[in-house]
């Protein structure tokens, strides 16, 4: 019988100070399904299943206000960031989850360092925080168009890793995941936007741009996960290519994280015990 | 036939100038269910069905990037401004919400002006935003607190009045609601979380020394109430005894609200037409 994958395969070796390790891209299929129930249907249910114990673990940390969780959601245009939201966190109480879109960097938000902008969004306790895009757009875009050479791409990861263990240090727990589809998926994809005009005003020309840069940023990708994963803000990998399996495999490695927390309610308050409301 | 009611019968008369408007918490029943359908199960799915029409109308919000919605809620502890926001958007796509508590203003925030926090939270073009509490805490509880007279009350009022139509000039659409509940319904509900140890942890002395308070607090609603409804920004009372019917009328309030709006999703792009993805 075939060894079951855990989510530890997927996960990128932590970074140990040396530039060259062997992580690849290309050892993750994108089209896999290891953590796939084996049907849609059984897919889905699970999902919804896993949906309620996070609505329920969101809310202890809620409660308890001490710890904060945050994640974020990397991946090539049309590898499913704001989808995966939408499923994963569907029967998340909307008032447990702030999700932060982050955009190309304003004139403002690049007067200062890359990180400034990045740091005002960080979770607070109790809360759940969700990046869609993050600082690592700020690694990925300028050395895609060649604004970031190798030394300063270092010095960023960096910056990076500093941030991400102040952050952990102070009480967050942080998974970071790169939602892997391969070159022809997201071929389908884009034509399936443009095809469709009730949906062109998810397109913009420039992701066609982006997709000619393909290889570049898988490259980009690939140095920058294996430079910034660490054992308090590790990244993973997400074979994305299937809709279903990547919510689930995202769902699954929430639970796992929320799971370690070991999450319990606030004992109850004896000044309260017998007190009749007037 | 009894005349069905409408939602306007629920809206407080716009202000128009005079302090005095014959406008009365007490001609609202807490415990009526004019916009029930009848039964638990009925409202249920009227709500399910209400929270994917949103969902849409909100993804149109968002694709035109126009307009902004900006809903308040208000009410005495208890009266549910958590219950509704998960009720109402549980159908809604996460991304598309911002949901923002209101708690006591910090050392840092009383050192500006009162609306200062406020108008930093204010939706951007395409988002929909939910104050959970708001600036009118900041005349309600001083007026009861002794720390605002009546001098001060109306200039904050007009204050109010005047960021309000900002907003409003600038393309939000504010609808505000009032989850009116019973002095009765509230001892039931603050009973209940003190012989819950498990809910404890939701339950602060203050509430009931604010509970104490409860006429002061209805006077001051009333007042804040009669000042700041204006046909840019109006205010509703909410039923809210009965949890499902609270739901079930703003859920109608918001689809009225985003009806009004006539979101049509942008044209397609004649320079996407034929194009083929390499």
């Amino acid at each position: 019988m075939a060894k079951q994958p855990e989510l530890d395969d997927f996960r990128v070796p932590y970074f140990d100070g040396r530039k060259k390790s062997k992580f690849s891209l290309d050892d993750f299929d994108p089209a896999a399904k290891p953590f796939s129930t084996g049907a849609k249907d059984s897919d889905r249910a699970r999902l919804s299943e896993i949906g309620a114990k996070l609505d329920n673990l969101q809310e202890c940390l809620h409660a308890q206000q001490k710890r904060r969780v945050l994640l974020v959601l990397q991946g090539m245009d049309t590898s499913g960031k704001d989808g995966t939201i939408r499923a994963v966190f569907h029967e998340v109480d909307p008032l447990g989850l702030r999700i932060v879109p982050f955009k190309a960097p304003t004139q403002g938000e690049l007067a200062h360092d890359f990180l400034w902008r990045v740091h005002s969004q960080a979770p607070a306790a109790g809360e759940l925080t969700i990046f869609n895009r993050s600082h690592y757009e700020d690694l990925l875009v300028p050395t895609v168009l060649g604004a970031l050479d190798a030394p300063a791409f270092d010095v960023r990861c960096r910056h990076i890793r500093q941030f991400e263990e102040l952050l952990a240090d102070s009480g967050t727990t942080i998974i970071k995941c790169m939602l892997h589809i391969s070159k022809d998926e997201q071929r389908a994809r884009l034509q399936a936007r443009i095809d469709d005009p009730t949906k062109h005003w998810k397109f913009d020309v420039s992701d066609l741009d982006a997709r000619k840069q393909w290889d570049k940023y898988q490259a980009a990708y690939r140095d920058a996960l294996a430079a910034t994963s660490t054992e308090y803000a590790p990244w993973y990998v997400i074979p994305a290519d299937s809709k279903t399996h990547r919510n689930v495999m995202v769902a699954e490695l929430l639970l796992r994280t929320f799971g370690a927390l070991k999450l319990e309610y606030p004992p109850a308050k004896e000044s309260l015990k017998g007190v009749e409301v007037e």
